[in-house]
């Protein structure tokens, strides 16, 4: 896609992102540098933020609408825009955030079987199972593994020890990993023999990198009777906070059982959120054509600077994300993100808490400066060798 | 409390309304007035609103931290100067809303046996004891008793019968009613006796109007072990939409468990509601002492326009919020509101969302201007006689 009228990305100074990200940097102890929870070091689009300046002015500070048509429709174009798939407007629900919508999905449409959950997962999703009142089957994806992908032998497994949803992260989080298309039908093929579903977290599909392209698990084939997706602008535009993310739900049949739910199922978003993404998705694309770009920079860096100060730690190739999921094992510290926090002043996330029971790994949030990324290595490099 | 530099309450013009109010005003058609869903037609406190603009201008869109201090000893030091009692500041926890507090404390602490829900009671909130997985049990309160209270022996029966949690609101929408100590300890008696919880939805505590006094339920003796409040300014200072309530857990087994539960159980509230909180608490006195005083002149207004203009209205004595629950039934419309809306354009909340089968109930928001109201009940009695 080509855009006309690129708006450049802030880089903030440290003490505007001690300001801006309270938990990733007000936290942090004097001189330590985060690089952990998944938020960029980056000023929001000021065209988003104007808008939600505009919608407090007003006095919008109270409940939302109970449907957001034009929500849907803002998504739906974005969607086509950008993958060339696209739910149908009324397709799409709002709901407080990717992780409820995820909860949402499972306590209303799947039935009473375990959920399949693959780790290394993004860990405020462990436990997603149990809150939802059903049994977790992990599938282990080998850390070792060049390329990581649903292993369909032991997924098939699952479902025949009685699993019922799978939890798809797509692209995945901290893997990096954008699924094909060749990938995506056959864990649909799966699912299918099985008669399972799959709830699709797509979160991270605004930012799919050069090389690689987002494809809907919606947009495969015989997906819509057994899938939803829970989509958001928040990851990509820096808005969390701000509490509305999207359940794209193609099935009219499972629609009709999601709004047939008590309210206090699902009331919780913001109409701040709603203009945030609303925004974002029709009006941002000057912007985040800009932070892709930069994002696409920062991996290139990244994969310098350590080949240059730690040519032993081994990064997945990061299609998507501005995570980098990162063995260090090879210079032989088992809890490597408390050797960087310790000796570098880094703080990284600790591989452990995605891969419970993994030693040696980290994921590393690249979304800052290159001037901040680079004394981040440098930073690990002397701690960790 | 006397309260020195009071801030004035400043009535929205419709055309502000309609933007500020999306829910309440968006949604009507030229020409109705709305008076239902519980939100007021004044402009936000103005210290409030500039806390959460300069938030905003910091750049505060991102995750709010996964504590907060701050906020706990903000809701302490308010509970303290307000009612005379006050929670320790560790013991309030935040939430996204009051409603996913309810239902989070249900989950978490709560045994598997049902949930009691008094009716009339708060319409979102039936159908919660099917959310969380339990049974629901009605308690019924005769929609003629003069003065709506508990029935203990009623409420005895259903803890007999396998219910192990009441829903307490407190101050009760919509019967209006502020429940005295000894009706609580009436309450709680019955409630040790059964060895039952009672999560305590209080959300309308800072509404409550001259003549009454409110009891936090954690105020009597002998409730921490088996109880916990739900509190919020976001009723009062018309700010539900900025998302953030607080959970005040007196025992610390029980926060022990809620601490324990994976993230995804209780991670949706706002930065932004955090500061509207927090300020509120810290600096909303002198607003909150002018809103209390106009919804004691808008009760009294409405208690005089019914009687000259309708005099057959029953309306249950409101000691607290700015719902009046209307019995209209003597002038023979079973579907009251919907007669006030088609004939008056006046829009009501339907009193059987309150209590299921009732027929010639509606609940009237009178938190507006006193022209507005007074229009509203010159309407209705067009309508209705
Ligand atoms: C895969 C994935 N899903 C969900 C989230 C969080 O989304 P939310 O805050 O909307 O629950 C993240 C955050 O980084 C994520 O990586
Ligand atoms: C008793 C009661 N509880 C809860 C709420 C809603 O609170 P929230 O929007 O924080 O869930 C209301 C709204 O009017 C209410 O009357």
């Amino acid at each position: 896609m080509v855009i006309a009228d690129r708006r450049p990305i802030v880089d903030l100074t440290e003490e505007q992102a001690r300001r801006a990200l309270p938990l990733k940097w007000g936290l942090m102890p004097a001189g330590v540098i985060p690089a952990w929870v998944a938020e960029m070091d980056y000023a929001v689009d000021p065209v988003v933020m104007e808008a939600v300046q505009r919608a407090l002015a007003d006095g919008i500070t109270g409940y939302p609408l109970e449907r957001e048509p034009a929500l849907g429709e803002a998504y739906a174009g974005w969607a086509a825009r950008h993958f060339g798939w696209a739910p149908s407007p009324e397709a799409v629900r709002p709901v407080v955030d990717v992780t409820a919508g995820v909860r949402l999905a499972i306590d209303v449409l799947s039935g009473p079987g375990g959920v399949v959950f693959p780790t290394p997962g993004y860990n405020a999703q462990h436990g997603l199972a149990g809150i939802t009142g059903r049994t977790e089957h992990l599938l282990e994806v080998p850390l070792s593994a060049e390329r990581a992908g649903i292993d369909l032998d032991r997924l098939d497994r699952l479902f025949a020890e009685g699993a019922r949803t799978l939890i798809l992260t797509q692209p995945h989080n901290p893997w990096g990993r954008v699924f094909t298309r060749a990938e995506l039908e056959g864990i649909r093929d799966v699912v299918v023999r099985h008669g399972a579903r799959v709830v699709s977290d797509e979160i991270h599909a605004p930012l799919v990198l050069p090389g690689a392209e987002h494809v809907s698990y919606l947009a495969i084939d015989g997906t819509h009777d057994h899938a939803v997706a829970v989509v958001a602008a928040s990851k990509a535009f820096n808005t969390a906070g701000l509490k509305c993310a999207q359940l794209v739900v193609p099935s009219a049949a499972d629609r009709a059982r999601l709004d047939a739910e008590p309210m206090s199922r699902n009331d919780s978003w913001s109409p701040l959120g709603v203009i945030a993404a609303r925004t974002a998705y029709d009006d941002g694309d000057p912007w985040l054509a800009s932070l892709v770009e930069r994002l696409d920079q920062q991996r290139a860096l990244l994969g310098s600077l350590l080949a240059d100060h730690l040519p032993e730690v081994r990064m997945r190739p990061v299609e998507a994300t501005y995570l980098a999921w990162l063995d260090a094992s090879a210079y032989g510290h088992d809890a490597a993100a408390a050797v960087a926090l310790e000796r570098g002043r880094v703080q990284l996330s600790d591989g452990a808490s995605y891969a419970p029971g993994s030693t040696g790994h980290v994921r590393l949030n690249f979304a800052t400066s290159p001037e901040r990324l680079t004394e981040i290595v440098e930073r690990l490099a002397k701690a960790w060798t």
